[in-house]
């Protein structure tokens, strides 16, 4: 299979009007006037062509939850709406259903990897391996029962076997401890001892409330607790990060672990802004996540950007702070190692971006028009690892139809009207 | 002309499904299974029925600027881009097809009234009378010749002439100083006397740098020194206000004037956050503007909304300020006394959103999907004054695809590549 698109102004590494060519799933030429046979031609003038965007922290499953409980705090939010749900509603089709819908948005958005943490993730490795989509799972350990796990030990076996069965090119398998207020230290070492050289994603410095609980039961804050047990590594994720001090960022740089900034859903359960600024002044890698959809309540990765943009000049109090082109910069920075950039070599991980609407008129920057002025609307293709998912705007021999139906029968349960 | 609405879920009145007929411009009738002739039917089902948004601060004509000069601090934006741009490409022509622009692009975003504050504001009352929507004009008043007037007397003989030529049920005409930063003392007393009685538009309380030259130079905080000048009246919208302190609430209250929150634009700059929560607290009418689309860069009112939500809850450290509702209202609040309600009698000025989006999928609550959840591109039909302006997502006799062509042309000069 490959493809040829034309024409397009490619951002990040050329920014410049060229061609690309695709075979077997990866870069082959990025150059002006390619002039090559290929099974599919894109039309790519008047567009902009990028590395498809990032979610890095989501729990693509929830979108049954979508708009069921807002304007809460974390801790009422989770345990007295979301937790007493996922007993009675989280199941296998549950999760492979409503992760496909959250897929489907995503990639209408123009995101082409993700990390979900939520619970059957075998599910949602079906599904994002039916979709073409890539991504980390990650099986969500707590102290308690979850709807697909007894136990730590259950959970850990749980992700033992997601690694033998669903590691590969498109999937990758975490370890995803949830948090430290949600696990004991014994549970945390257990995990770590399992987790050496794995990839580990984990809700750290959410709130000033959970770093409170970790000093008080612990006797460390969660950033040095995870340090303690080894859970802070170069291949750790910390999710939200918002009540990152001075201390936590030296220690998460020495560590070289990274940061995901889920900057919607902070605000929205009044969480509070993560110093992402400061954190980027001090080399970690920062990558963006939407969070669940119903903590957020939509997956569109642009919004979540422009937002993180926006705030962070304010808690800066520096309007260049997170300027336009580090904005982009974060979107698109992958979880697979071969892929966000348009480079020859590296993974076919494309979205085309039709420049038709008002937003993209007149136009005197891309990059500040993605950051400041587009609408995930105007996503028009999206590629992953050289497969078209999206073309013109419509899903390729997928009937997104039937999916929202699905999704909308189980909410009915739940009291939707809609 | 009478329109029949059949099957939507109504919002802000009735909160159910039901039919709305519509005659000579009005609301005459919402109840369910309306039974009459229409000259148009429009099938609502599956869709929401609302009021249509009110933008009620931007400055239309400066699309022709989107995306030229961003991640800049509010006074170098000011006097090293855009005066200087402003001084050598506004001219009639370019306000008539740049308004233009931005009233299709409110329009798509279901937005169907707007304050304007600009120069040759004639252009701006034409191009929204031949489009259909509803509007506040101003003529900027600045104490520097402007490219329409060269003096205050002028602008100020300009606006009583707007007002002779313009007023009406569809435009009505402001006063429109600045700001205290732009005008002496003395212009703003001239103002004054003769804009007693009227609308009054005034940037005000945009940063503390603000404050602090009205105190240096006048003597006074902007807020004080409009109320000793006769300029703060309950005809007076005060835009920004994100300096407003406990006096300045105090005295915005006390002469009932209006505040507009224009938050992104806020953001962008670096100028803070307006305390709203506290201001709504206090029983002032609250409305949410976008600004021009150079320091937004958009006018869309859904996202502007779900910012303003959500960076109150984070200023205020309380999840439940500005919830769903809340939002809702101060979108939908009008600048037109007949308009902002779905209500026998009022001006039938209507958005009607599609509910077949992921974002849309599922629903438990409407207010909710539209401050957390919808995207703009989802309005499907827009009417004002009982005209159908959009349908079914497109232009009803307006070639959009022209007046984008011409905003292009005019911005190829100034260095745009699209």
């Amino acid at each position: 299979m490959s493809i040829l698109i034309k024409n397009g102004y490619c951002l990040k590494e050329k920014d410049e009007i060229c061609d690309i060519f695709i075979e077997n799933g990866k870069i082959k030429k990025i150059e002006k006037d390619i002039n090559k046979q290929a099974d599919e031609i894109i039309d790519a003038s008047n567009c902009i062509v990028l590395p498809s965007f990032c979610n890095a922290h989501t729990h693509l499953a929830m979108s049954l939850f979508r708009g069921m409980a807002d304007d809460l705090a974390l801790m009422d939010w989770l345990n007295n709406h979301i937790f007493p749900n996922e007993a009675k509603y989280v199941n296998k089709e549950m999760v492979y259903i409503c992760s496909k819908l959250s897929m489907l948005e995503m990639i209408r958005g123009g995101v082409g990897c993700f990390m979900d943490m939520y619970f059957f993730e075998e599910e949602v490795a079906k599904a994002a391996l039916e979709i073409g989509i890539k991504g980390i799972i990650g099986e969500g350990i707590v102290d308690f029962e979850t709807p697909s796990c007894k136990s730590v030990d259950d959970a850990l076996s749980k992700t033992e076997s997601l690694k033998r069965e669903f590691e590969s090119e498109k999937i990758k398998v975490s370890f995803a401890p949830h948090s430290t207020y949600t696990l004991s230290k014994d549970s945390l070492k257990k995990i770590s001892d399992k987790a050496q050289g794995s990839i580990i994603q984990i809700h750290a410095n959410e709130t000033t409330g959970e770093v409170d609980m970790a000093l008080k039961d612990k006797g460390k804050r969660p950033i040095a607790l995870l340090d303690e047990l080894g859970l802070l590594t170069d291949k750790t994720y910390l999710a939200h990060c918002v009540a990152h001090n001075d201390n936590d960022i030296e220690l998460t740089k020495k560590r070289n672990a990274k940061v995901i900034n889920v900057p919607q859903s902070n605000l929205k359960l009044a969480s509070g802004i993560a110093p992402i600024y400061k954190i980027l002044k001090n080399d970690i890698e920062v990558l963006i996540g939407t969070d669940g959809s119903a903590s957020n309540n939509n997956l569109d990765i642009i919004e979540e950007l422009r937002t993180m943009s926006l705030i962070q000049k304010i808690i800066s109090m520096d309007e260049t702070a997170l300027n336009a082109k580090d904005t982009f910069n974060m979107g698109t920075k992958s979880l697979f190692e071969d892929s966000g950039k348009l480079k020859e070599g590296f993974s076919a991980d494309i979205t085309i971006i039709k420049l038709d609407s008002f937003e993209a008129t007149p136009m005197y920057d891309p990059y500040s028009y993605l950051a400041y002025a587009a609408n995930s609307r105007d996503v028009s293709t999206v590629i992953v690892d050289g497969k078209i998912i999206l073309k013109d705007r419509k899903f390729v021999n997928i009937d997104e139809e039937e999916i929202k139906f699905k999704v909308k029968d189980m909410a009915k349960k739940l009291g939707a009207w809609h």
